[in-house]
């Protein structure tokens, strides 16, 4: 490491830089569950500490790494031995929720699920909402742009931000922590700092946007006979419940089968011969209003083939099993082990094509390779699970390319909502220009000189 | 001007170079009417064609000025002698709609009501709506983020945009033509292009989101007797509505009172003394459960004591005779004529400390002084007119002042929707911080050093 301790240990006082065992203990990410390697980790009491360690780093040319909640799934977390972690996990304050204006002002260190509960406090809601919401930080969140299940209705993690405040490379503090939807008053420089996975700048504070409340839920797992039903469907879907729907989960019929039929770790509340199955959900502000709007739009479309069998979740109870198929990821991985994971986007009219090809493609290469998809259909995003007899490199590479190369013409992304971090880095020129590359090493360039900001992420 | 002519019309072809009479003749923008004062207008048919005339700006140190539809208002659009302006009225076309992925794909020079009408005739809506639709374009809509009347439903147009074509300020193209909800592969670049007024690059083309259409509208104008009860009304709402609450439009009793009683220009549709007026706006897609839900949560209202009269428009006509009250600029202008109008947003709890505070201050100075207040509440925005008996810059200014500067210990923002342009630029300061502004002006060197786009725009 470039920086002394005793600089860091001035700064936050030294129980909080952590080094050693206390280093070592700590996992690098939640995927790996490996070591965590870097030199030290210190962890600022507030942003004005933060402020003081980046001058320093920047003053001795000292590479960081950020942690949040290391839920990422991209190696976006990993440090090397002569980086510093930076850990967010003493700022992680509510500091004031505004009823009247739906704003809630938070921490960056604060975990997703504390701020969905203190918005449903006040009676309101922050609607972003993703498996790891126990773990993951507001901050982790902003900076990898978190998407979730309820992309559909209320866009991804960007759109729920209003302001933030983050400490730039050399330290100095950008604060733009606009409480209002409206603001045109220069460039957003908020937009910066959101989704560049902690590149351009660390996020310390946010202001957070909050809806109103829809306590009812109404959902279903319907089966559909066709890709052009499945789309149709969601249509429809879009047409029928206006705004409130919710989610739109499509599992393709190798993912349905797989988790009810061969594994038998679900009961199949639908056959499993179907070639997809949806679950949808509708999100209401009244009980009654919602269960109507939702049963005739489920009606309308039977009637019209556009699905062929439905079940309407009775009780909190048959919902959770309905969504547990979908988000049953400890049977996929059991399942197809050693299994490969991606999460890539594309032009919802081209998912069939591509998954048959794929398909395809694969099981030519490995006659016994099988390929599992599911995704949020409506936001463009699949997630593919591929099990070709090995997980190490050569193989990871080879499906790599089968997966991400089909991309480029398709104009899809190599990343949907995990971020690019380590892993995805060699392929981002499949699906963004040199151009586009040139401008984003501009931007790092100019707010990063010295390439102190989780180095090596996103861009070489 | 810098770069010569023979240099534009062997990019272009002679006709689309436009000097002297061509140039003076047509207006600067559609606030001032003043005549273009440009050195030229380019057309441009393409992004090529456009790339070629900005290398050879660049090569040249020719600053440019961008045009859409001259419909900004804060003179954003404003030439000097030695400017060339860059126009996009060749470019409108509208190359593809994806109705599968809702999405449309368009030129930048686009009119917007021709994108909203596209959208429809597939079945689908383009929601961003304001007065100029007829004359803004897409590309300007994009360059300054445009607001409207749908924002507390769908967003303002950074929203509307999943991707986009930009040309650099040397003449590189940066296309970003994402088609996808969701897109984590690196920075999002189309960022820097929206909201930051055509100083970054300019927008070529657009991919748009469309919405599922919500045909059925209901529209009632609503009586508060006190700012706690609007601001409940506006919580009881988006909670009753859900998803389908389309607009929020507050006045202030001095606007009614002036547009209904004063001036006579409308039949009070309420008894004109009530503090605050408000049309509220469902958007449905079932005609009858949509009529019968607002008017439940309008019974509800009225019980609670949030409003203390209502009238809800029971066709078409009357729903248009509600909105001509709070569209009725004209009227605005002839009351308070010479008048000084502002677009402000700031915390809605604070909104009418504000607005009292700003009219004492106003009659204490001007005891005839008059200030009229209307806007989009529920996104923070507040429209302000001044009548002060001049309209001069020495008057203007110390108006400003009275506007502005509490928006600083507020929060608030010196432009909620139409950007900064010439107009704001001395009181950017006001709502943003020195490390906002130099972050902006590093960005601003980063993409354009010879500073040849939109110059003096925003930053000095």
């Amino acid at each position: 490491m470039q920086i002394p301790l005793k600089t860091l240990r001035a700064i936050v006082g030294a129980p909080h830089v952590l080094t050693g065992d206390d280093v070592s203990s700590r996992r690098e990410d939640w995927m790996t569950g490996a070591p965590c390697q870097a030199g030290a980790i210190v962890r600022p009491a507030d942003t004005e500490q933060l402020s003081a360690v980046m001058h320093a780093c920047h003053e001795s040319r000292q590479p960081i790494v950020t942690h949040g909640g290391l839920t990422g799934l991209v190696h976006g977390a990993e440090a090397c031995p002569d980086e510093l972690v930076i850990s967010l996990e003493r700022m992680t304050a509510i500091e004031e929720i505004d009823r009247v204006g739906g704003t809630l002002t938070v921490q960056a260190g604060a975990p997703l699920q504390r701020v969905q509960e203190a918005a449903r406090e006040v009676g309101l809601q922050f609607p972003l909402d993703l498996g790891a919401r126990g773990s993951c930080t507001i901050g982790g969140n902003i900076a990898t742009n978190a998407g979730g299940v309820r992309v559909i209705r209320y866009g991804m993690m960007r759109q729920q931000v209003l302001g933030l405040e983050a400490v730039m490379a050399d330290g100095r503090v950008v604060s733009s922590m606009n409480r209002m939807l409206k603001n045109n008053a220069g460039f957003d420089l908020k937009q910066l700092f959101i989704g560049s996975e902690g590149t351009l700048g660390i996020v310390t504070r946010a202001v957070l946007r909050l809806q109103p409340p829809t306590p009812f839920e109404q959902t279903a797992m319907v089966a559909c006979p066709s890709f052009d039903a499945l789309t149709g469907l969601l249509s429809q879907m879009g047409k029928a419940l206006g705004g409130s729907l919710g989610a739109f989960e499509v599992m393709w019929q190798n993912h349905y089968h797989l988790l009810t039929e061969t594994l038998g770790r679900h009961a199949p509340p639908i056959a499993p011969e179907h070639p997809f199955y949806v679950i949808i959900e509708s999100l209401g502000s009244d009980a009654e209003r919602n269960a109507t709007q939702f049963r005739e739009a489920l009606e309308s479309a039977l009637e019209s083939g556009l699905i062929v069998d439905a079940v309407l979740a009775q009780s909190s109870t048959q919902r959770d099993g309905l969504w547990a198929i979908r988000e049953d990821i400890e049977g996929l991985v059991k399942g197809l082990a050693p299994v490969l994971t991606f999460d890539v986007s594309l032009p919802i009219a081209e998912m069939q094509r591509y998954t048959d090809a794929l398909e395809a493609q694969l099981t030519k290469r490995w006659p016994d390779a099988r390929l599992v998809v599911f995704g949020h259909l409506g936001d463009g995003n699949l997630h593919i699970s591929v099990s070709a007899g090995s997980a190490e490199l050569p193989v990871r590479r080879e499906v790599e390319a089968m997966v991400y190369q089909p991309l480029a013409a398709l104009g899809g992304s190599v990343s949907a909502e995990h971020g690019i971090g380590l892993e995805k880095r060699p392929w981002l020129s499949t699906c963004r220009s040199s151009a586009e590359i040139e401008l984003m090493q501009t931007l790092k360039h100019a707010l990063d000189p010295h390439r102190l900001l989780n180095r090596g992420k996103i861009l070489s």
